[in-house]
């Protein structure tokens, strides 16, 4: 969705989105998560955060303690930390570098950008608000990029989903050889997210992509937000 | 790309693939790792594998333990057991379920499906395959779905590349404000990958996916297979 403009706090995203482009039903809006941040409000200002000892710590001399400090706001639990660098579970049970908190792409440099509070809330009002603006069922999915364990770089992901499945299920169907699939739940909102990224490019400026024509078949009911794709540690196989 | 056949050991995956699409300059082809793995007769017939005590111990009961000695071969390390289920690295260096040993799929029930020796190579030969019989430049990237830890679900990722970046990187490049990128090292390849598998639906039956008009833009240079996605564990942030 090319000629968006630059975000600001109490911006209507629906509004914006819809002056650029003409939805169709069954669309699938994916929107970083910085503009639905910005959007939102959550931002905050460094010059109105005094750092902690625990961020001092953390920011070893190498990295402003204020954004140690945000960090820690928005961290349920530190994963790792190789100081200054923290991997941290944010309160809604993401598991990310930095807690998701983020400087880049800020209209200045002394603010910081945070998750949303509620990602899947933020998805569903815009996707509430496409409808009502537009007349289309879209669907919804808020990005951001994320690194992850065993490989290098990061893929985008969902953090925020509504009108659209986070996993299709296919267990239980047939594969070609007529026997039943044993672990086929595909995180399917987080392929949809990747796929957006690679479309928008990162430097880019383009926040918000349009994924049509998907069709993503049987198995794929649910509409329960990201919350379902976070793994309790006790289920994770790879922890 | 549709009206594949059933793919079985020695066949040539250009020959089948050109003849069902007309690929283009720059098109990346998509194959997913099993269509490879049986055209390379990476395929063991249960009924010819003696089970270890190991792999008596982690089938614990409830899984074939022939299976399990398979995935003892495959592995370089097991990173989690939680008998009958492993993850283990391979010795390729990827992180997965089984080590990759898969079942589903195949024409008999007793046979399975192990990753390419190197799939990086397999990759390549299917890249100069294509060019030889089309004439045409295009990227292949070979696929697998693989779980993660902190999210649920499987995504698609890239465990063979040729013609195509494994990551692009952003990093010096500017972002709207104008500042430097910190880190932006994006894994494109997993993101195809990922994309590709939305067009496919695992029980399709669509072992192979062209992605057209793709623009990877800025940092995109590499072509030093899918190897460069490895991370060691030093470096690891997030173990």
């Amino acid at each position: 969705v090319l000629g968006l403009p630059e975000v600001e706090q109490g911006d209507d995203l629906a509004a914006l989105i819809a002056a650029q482009i003409e939805l169709e039903d069954h669309d699938i809006v994916v929107v970083a998560q910085k503009v639905v941040s910005k959007a939102e409000g959550r931002v905050v200002s460094l010059s109105e955060i005094e750092p902690s000892a625990r961020a001092l710590e953390l920011a070893a001399g190498e990295r402003d303690p204020r954004e140690l400090e945000v960090i820690l706001r928005e961290t349920k639990r530190i994963v790792r930390e190789r100081a200054p660098l923290v991997i941290a579970e944010t309160h809604h049970g993401f598991v990310c570098a930095s807690a998701g908190v983020d400087h880049s792409n800020t209209p200045h440099a002394d603010t910081l950008v945070l998750l949303p509070l509620d990602p899947d809330e933020s998805a569903r009002e815009l996707r509430a608000a496409l409808r009502a603006r537009t007349m289309k069922e879209v669907g919804v999915i808020v990005s951001d990029s994320f690194g992850r364990p065993f490989r290098h770089g990061t893929t985008d992901v969902a953090i925020g989903i509504a009108g659209v499945p986070a996993l299709t299920d296919l267990r239980g169907t047939l594969d070609r050889g007529g026997r039943v699939l044993q672990s086929s739940l595909v995180a399917v909102a987080d392929q949809i997210a990747g796929a957006a990224d690679l479309a928008r490019g990162k430097a880019s400026g383009v926040p918000v992509v349009v994924v049509r024509g998907l069709e993503l078949g049987a198995g794929s009911g649910g509409d329960r937000g990201a919350a379902e794709l976070v793994i309790d540690a006790e289920r994770d196989l790879f922890r």
